[in-house]
């Protein structure tokens, strides 16, 4: 099991009335430091015992529950629940809900109103007592999941374990367990027991799984029973792919790639084989039922999602999200959270498109998309494809973002696949939060910046989302540790020569107090004079710039 | 020299009434092929006979070339131009113009008056007879350049010229010879004569270099003397930092990271040390009489562009964009080809905005851009962070993208670099061309979709942007030879499956003509249970999606 800190950081913990709130500290090389949000759990905690035999602390056990409330606000007493919805609607700020608002430093009341909304879920099954919860919704930081999953083809348990800390070490905010193989049951507890973040899952895969792949053998019975089983080892979400009704079926036959999604597949073929609408949709009253005991966060999946560029936002995909809707409005009746899931492939000029229609049609409830790629061309490159998309359709205000890896349509991700999509996706999410304006996002990118532009290069790595890559990139070329604090790059030579025409031409201007274009026109005539000679007494230095490989 | 064709394809050459148009035939499986665009020359022909030594064939002049006529329509007989901008106003179609049509499918009417309106350029300087032509402009593919270029650090000669040829292999549309070492001239002669894609320059980097690299004794007749030199080699376009005003170097006094751009300091420091206006401003017209007499392309370079997230779209930035908008309209008065370069770092929300300026302040020239990075907070994966920035800016007019490698801020990109650099631009670029509805853009991606879903593993590998990497990827998985013809996909297992439902949900809408939601709902009741039977008897399978690694 990977464990340590990340490079240049150390965990950290802040109180919040109680609550111990883990963020990962930066130390900078100037005596500054920057706090980051940190998913990694007590795996970069190297005062932290790590035992995946015993599994990780229960922490929330010990955390406040609140009695059950109504469901929701039509509901009345006679619909009980003990959900974050439920308790936001009821007014009641839940511990889960102060963690995740010192977190990303919100307001609690901001975090309660969100939930109560259904604009934002907290996906925290009662039975996982050893997540560290977070939240998901466009007014907070925008989230990334990492599936992992073993298949019939490789892959054991313990690669999965490691899997889920490798790719919760790089950011990872949520991980779904979609196993397909052996042991599925087995796996998931592994997974359940050492998981700091929320676990998803898509029951329809094990129900599968039992009754041999065939999936006109499926059965209601089967499928509830199967939904509770994963309950009960604390599943934070599920995909359901209710949307996927009887008569949407035949609006995929004219597509360029039918229908891609494998549980979207499986309920299109139950559908058709028994002429029946989707027990899915049929029994859904009932799957609420089951999810508001635990608080399972629904992921409503986009069974008819488009699996190409060609395919993109079609009557298919668009039916399929109106249902969505309706089951959205009935689940939150439960006090059930709901998120909605979205594609897929879609090229850029109708990404936005999707968000609108979604949040006009599922009330708003955080969407959760996979990419979408932008483009059909660069398979083995789909991470950057996806990205692209993901990037767009966060700043839209999709609320979370499923990774894709560079194997993504060809094989199977390996350990560097894994950290690949991740990073990539927090690109893309990191790009969105500064494009909302979230309260922290800046931070980050203006302490790299500065640290670039003063040549401290240990902090540059230190402050990127993978410093040691970036380390070993700049090392590639000049691997001397001097040059870690020598004012030059690589590009440019071994001259002290960078900062001297900005800090100069910086004192100038706070000297003269010259802030507009107009200040300086009227300055400049009388004060460029002196100003030339200051600067040839400092030798005329050319500022030499950090990006000579690309910049002309 | 790399040479011979990518993976799967061939060159073909198309017959423009008499001029030989290159393209990449793609040959697939099932007997189709798809023809794309080729920017990789001779090198990819094995009929072709490389001679580094000797150089390409000067096809170009072989091409009728007209007489000069009036640069302009407001300049009249007094001056004279023979430059693809002053033809294209005098309703003359050039060869070249003729070349690029064909190369793109449009009309050379088109291509004529979007020359002539300045909204595109062809970089061919009638000293690279070498090379293929071009254009650039919005209404035309995106296109993508590639900088080389060797330093004071490391490489030699014919490592530049391989570092092009493997550029344009994988779809570089111009390359830049950004080199400030040792043998500029010589490098930069090597690769002129074996380029068959335009090459630009920064002729400020060699003048430097002439001055033993202090700004502060540059002078306008050393500059110019250096154009000069290179336009006599064949350079097809330069950047020219001449928007960089004595007034606007202290608004970068208050930025995050100054100046970044190596020309725009250069002539900042000069401009300071000698509190004069900067000589390329002060000697414009001169140089557009140079440039006339080439037909080389102005890139009117971004001195002053926004090196981090903090310092985007500011007043710096968009006074010096003020005033390479007076030079625009300056430089087409010599009948030049005016090409605007920007930014850098901007945040997605403020990426339109620069596009519209642009247009609005340059008379719509072609946009050129580098990125730009969409967050700061990555390197090591800036070629990703910029591709989500390149891609938005190109949706939004942008014509041409300068390409970024991973080793952006770290180090000096190599051959591996070079190609994902290229790759992740072409992507870009690609997404653009669909957003943006060019005529030819999307045939590709269904191409590839189609192969996809038919379990055509080779076509879907020859398709792809990088037909090499997407094999080896699926090969690490499944590396039998039979997995690349068998109906399935390494994530699913060797089960013949894959087709089974979307083939049967086709037949069965086109029998039954079922096209909306409505003629499903009628037809439902009395057809479906026939349909069921049908299908129990083609054996319940279920369709299993090539995407199951991220898909739920």
């Amino acid at each position: 099991m990977t464990t340590g800190p990340i490079a240049g950081s150390h965990k950290q913990y802040i109180d919040a009335d109680g609550l111990r709130v883990p963020q990962r500290r930066i130390e900078l090389t100037n005596g500054d430091h920057l706090d980051v949000y940190d998913t990694s759990g007590p795996y970069t905690d190297p005062t932290a015992d790590i035992d995946v035999e015993r599994g990780l602390p229960p922490v929330r056990d010990s955390w406040h529950r609140p009695e059950p409330v109504a469901a929701g606000p039509e509901t009345g007493p006679t619909r009980l629940a003990s959900t974050q919805l439920s308790w936001a609607r009821a007014g009641i700020i839940t511990d889960e809900m102060r963690f995740v608002a010192a977190r990303e430093g919100f307001d609690p009341e901001v975090v309660r109103e969100e939930v109560a909304a259904g604009r934002a879920v907290i996906p925290a099954n009662h039975r996982h007592p050893e997540s560290e919860p977070m939240i998901i919704g466009k007014r907070f930081a925008v989230k990334v999941n990492a599936n992992i999953g073993n298949s019939a083809v490789r892959s054991d348990i313990s690669e999965e374990v490691e899997k889920m800390v490798w790719a919760t070490r790089w950011g990872a905010d949520t991980i779904m367990d979609l196993s397909t193989g052996k042991e599925i049951h087995l796996t998931r507890e592994w997974i359940m027991r050492n998981s700091p973040v929320p676990v998803g899952t898509v029951p329809i895969y094990q129900a599968l799984e039992k009754v041999n792949g065939d999936p006109t053998k499926l059965t209601w019975e089967l499928y509830r029973d199967t939904v509770i089983e994963q309950a009960e080892q604390g599943v934070d979400y599920m995909t359901v792919h209710a949307g996927v009704l009887l008569r949407y079926v035949p609006l995929t036959a004219r597509r360029v790639t039918g229908i891609v999604s494998r549980g979207g597949s499986i309920m299109a073929a139950w559908c058709l084989a028994h002429h029946e609408e989707s027990f899915l949709y049929t029994h859904f009253g009932e799957l609420c039922e089951i999810f508001a005991q635990y608080d399972i966060t629904f992921s409503l999946g986009d069974g008819l999602r488009p699996g190409s560029i060609a395919d993109a936002n079609d009557e298919a995909q668009f039916s399929e999200l109106r249902t969505l809707g309706e089951l959205t409005s009935i689940a939150k009746s439960y006090g059930v959270q709901v998120m909605i899931e979205g594609p897929g492939h879609v090229p850029m000029h109708k990404i936005v498109e999707n968000v609108r229609l979604e949040e006009e049609l599922c009330e708003e409830a955080p969407f959760y998309t996979l990419g979408p790629l932008a483009t059909d061309i660069a398979p083995a490159y789909d991470h950057i494809t996806s990205a692209i998309g993901a990037a767009m359709i966060a700043q839209a205000g999709t609320a979370m973002l499923c990774y894709v890896t560079p194997k993504e349509h060809l094989g199977l991700p390996n350990r560097d696949d894994v950290k690949v999509g991740v990073i990539t996706y927090k690109i893309a999410a990191h790009a969105a939060d500064l494009a909302k304006a979230h309260p922290r996002a800046q931070e980050r990118d203006n302490a790299l910046s500065q640290a670039r532009f003063e040549f401290r290069w240990t902090d540059q790595f230190n402050l990127a989302l993978d410093p040691d890559t970036a380390r070993e990139y700049h090392d590639e070329t000049l691997p001397a540790e001097p040059a870690k604090t020598a004012h030059f790059c690589s590009m440019c030579g071994p001259k002290f020569c960078s900062m001297r025409i900005s800090a100069d031409v910086r004192t100038y201007a706070e000297e003269n107090n010259l802030v507009t274009a107009e200040d300086i026109d009227r300055k400049i005539a009388e004060e460029m004079a002196a100003k030339s000679a200051e600067f040839a007494d400092q030798g005329n230095r050319v500022y030499l710039p950090l990006e000579a490989t690309a910049t002309h």
